[in-house]
């Protein structure tokens, strides 16, 4: 085997934080197995970090340390850069420094490429270099790779992810135990599958960074965080959860991207799936992402989103493409967003009251005749088709208020504006004393 | 953009059944959004069928027809070859004068490759061609490029699959209906789910030839299915299922490739899977396989694993690749079977008496005292220990044998060795009149 087979592709790593000790360590571990696949090897000579000593004592001396981000990014022996210091202003800074100096680079930070991509892949794509990010999305699971190359035969029409950990624990743990959210999340945060400050995750800000870059890759639009609508799971109630069960649902934070008749889908929220989905059965801290192709119909995608080493193995993944795609015309390597730059569509992202689903109603009502029939009126007065009401049983949940009860309406499909207007005519009743909504996707 | 960019990949396609109608529909379909992800056309200038009139009637006269096969894989004005005409004779003829003439090549035949792929991949590597197979495994689920590509930060220590959907789909049948195999078996016939002639399904050919595939894009081995271990479905019986289930298991035929201490496991038998496992979820026709690496832990790959659009998602990805990856050095392209080819290692597929499993025995036994005592010291004495043991409960199963029962026993891990020499003295009990085993995976 001639020397250049054997060449070594040289690592700079940003950030020796969880994400950088992984890959670190699986890089270490495993060079001999990747050395096997790609022929190469990958060596990280330089490490850039706020703690020097402690991670020289982690990772010992074989490498160069410094504080000094910019030595690294513009360094001479290093050709790919892997930013995994987070954040949105100096990774940003970092990175566009990296790429006008030649490098490639590699990325695990969604909420930068959700907020800034157009910028980066703009430059990237001026100096010939590649912007890999499959560690951005769903942790370990080799989900972008599968939406730009593995489902390239297919006009996608929908993709849906839970694509949170943290929440998707939460909500096993309401589901499975009863309890509510805040004593969900707090077990969460004593597991370390939540942070001290869960706004982020439990907000559904998180998933919206990943979904927004999903909507990139599905349809090839720019990505456009900024349209995305977002609602966590904060405001979610356990009899909800429960009710949806006894329904054949389970609820599930989604981020949903989705081509409809006048433009893009592109929301995260709370929403009942089917039991029988296949994504209903992903339970705790996993991730799950299923895509839509008019060829290959629906294909599910499953791993853990997050954690040291299922992130490095999506790391490395991009450092082995890098070996084994940065010979080819770089015109036709895989375009950063799944589609060529020149052909990115301007199909719009559709403002949340356009949005097309069916829903999950709870009215709490006066417990007396006569108000589901105030209530089918008004629903179909928008034209808003039912699909199932059921009632809450007395025995269901303990209440003090004896004369009031639970009515659950599923609908079929409608717009949200149709729905808004039903709700506010519903909520004027003075026999319903509230209306909470979860969205419903039938998923297939 | 330059004319370079939009050069046009030119396709010859053998076999115009079932997968070649599909690749001509969606390319076809999806010409626009295939050139927007690639810069280029992807475009079939020759077909060779059997059948040319009836492929003008279907696909127009846009293509060029033939009989003769020899004449596409020699044409000067194809790129690449798409073989899709099944069979190992024929068509490892017609893809070794592509590989001669130079044309990178695409199938879907796992049986081609698991028995003459050594042969065909040395000859591609002669000449610096692609030969991609992602079609051949799992139809439309981008598996081969999980794991040739997004897990190659991983030590792979083992793949499980749900890899033929035939059997799938008659287990769950037998399951979710309670009726027999051959019932089942009539119903998938009659929904197509199933050939006239089902051997290479139910007995587990089909799945052996793909587990042979994943197993050297696991673990860098040749392929070698004349070692792999195959036990089909036919002999299951829907008594087995139930009991199955009451112990919280689900019975699937499963390709399996394990790295064992002193070699390779690769085998395909009926196996039971924990009910809360993802994969015992899978119901019906559809495909899942499951990779554990060491770095990411366990993720799953789920979708149709048949069909002419399914199975032509693939296709087409495969030729996507080539478009992008064809200008890169070839010595740094993808590698055939994950690893290169001086890097495949002789570690030896072991004797399916070698492998370590657990299992599920069920008893024929005499409704007496004494009887399981006898069992567990026999199964002492091979150090095989128990893990649950369960007797029939009277109402359970009816039957014209009031003094006989059934006795289930499930075990920890021991080796198939062991479990033999067991089995075979507890069959030599007089009060024992049958024994049946499954083995058991609990897949994490």
């Amino acid at each position: 085997m001639s020397d250049k087979e054997h060449r070594v592709l040289r690592l700079g790593l940003l950030g020796s934080g969880v994400v950088g000790s992984g890959v670190v360590n699986v890089l270490s571990r495993n060079q001999d197995e990747i050395r096997r696949r790609t022929g190469r090897t990958l060596k990280i000579v330089r490490i850039g970090t706020r703690e020097v000593e402690k991670a020289r004592q982690d990772f010992g001396d074989a490498y160069q340390y410094t504080t000094e981000l910019d030595e690294i990014t513009t360094a001479p022996d290093v050709d790919v850069v892997i930013e995994l210091i987070g954040g949105t202003t100096r990774a940003r800074e970092v990175i566009l420094s990296a790429i006008a100096a030649g490098k490639h680079v590699v990325t695990a930070n969604k909420a930068l490429l959700a907020e800034h991509g157009t910028e980066i892949f703009a430059a990237a794509r001026a100096k010939g270099v590649i912007v890999a990010f499959e560690a951005a999305i769903a942790g370990g699971i080799p989900i972008v790779k599968a939406l730009r190359e593995g489902l390239s035969a297919n006009r996608i029409q929908w993709v849906a992810g839970i694509i949170n950990g943290t929440t998707n624990y939460i909500l096993s743990e309401m589901r499975e135990k009863g309890v509510d959210f805040q004593s969900a999340l707090k077990d969460a945060q004593a597991l370390g599958y939540a942070e001290a400050d869960p706004t982020f995750d439990i907000e559904g800000v998180d998933a919206a960074h990943k979904i927004t870059l999903i909507c990139s890759l599905a349809f090839g639009v720019p990505v456009q965080f900024h349209k995305a609508y977002i609602e966590g799971i904060s405001q979610l109630e356990t009899a909800d959860i429960a009710y949806a069960e006894k329904l054949g649902y389970r609820v599930k934070l989604l981020g949903i991207a989705k081509a409809a008749e006048k433009g893009i889908e592109l929301r995260v929220h709370p929403t009942l799936v089917p039991i029988s989905r296949l994504i209903a059965n992903v339970h705790g801290a996993m991730n799950a992402v299923v895509v839509q192709g008019d060829a290959v119909g629906a294909t599910l995608y499953y791993g853990k989103g997050a954690g040291s080493e299922p992130t490095a193995s999506a790391v490395i993944a991009d450092l082995v493409d890098i070996a084994r795609m940065e010979t080819a015309d770089p015109a036709h390597q895989v375009p950063y967003l799944a589609f060529m730059s020149d052909a990115l569509s301007n199909t719009p992202i559709l403002p949340m009251e356009e949005v097309v689903t069916s829903y999950y109603l709870r009215l709490r009502v006066a417990d007396e005749a006569g108000v589901l029939a105030q209530v089918t009126r008004i629903l179909a007065d928008q034209a808003i088709s039912i699909d199932a009401v059921i009632q809450r049983e007395s025995d269901e949940v303990s209440d003090a208020n004896e004369n009031q009860t639970d009515l659950m309406i599923l609908t079929h499909e409608t717009t949200e504006r149709a729905m808004n207007q039903a709700i506010a005519l519903i909520e004027s009743l003075p026999s319903v004393f509230g209306v909470r909504r979860i969205r419903k996707e039938e998923l297939q």
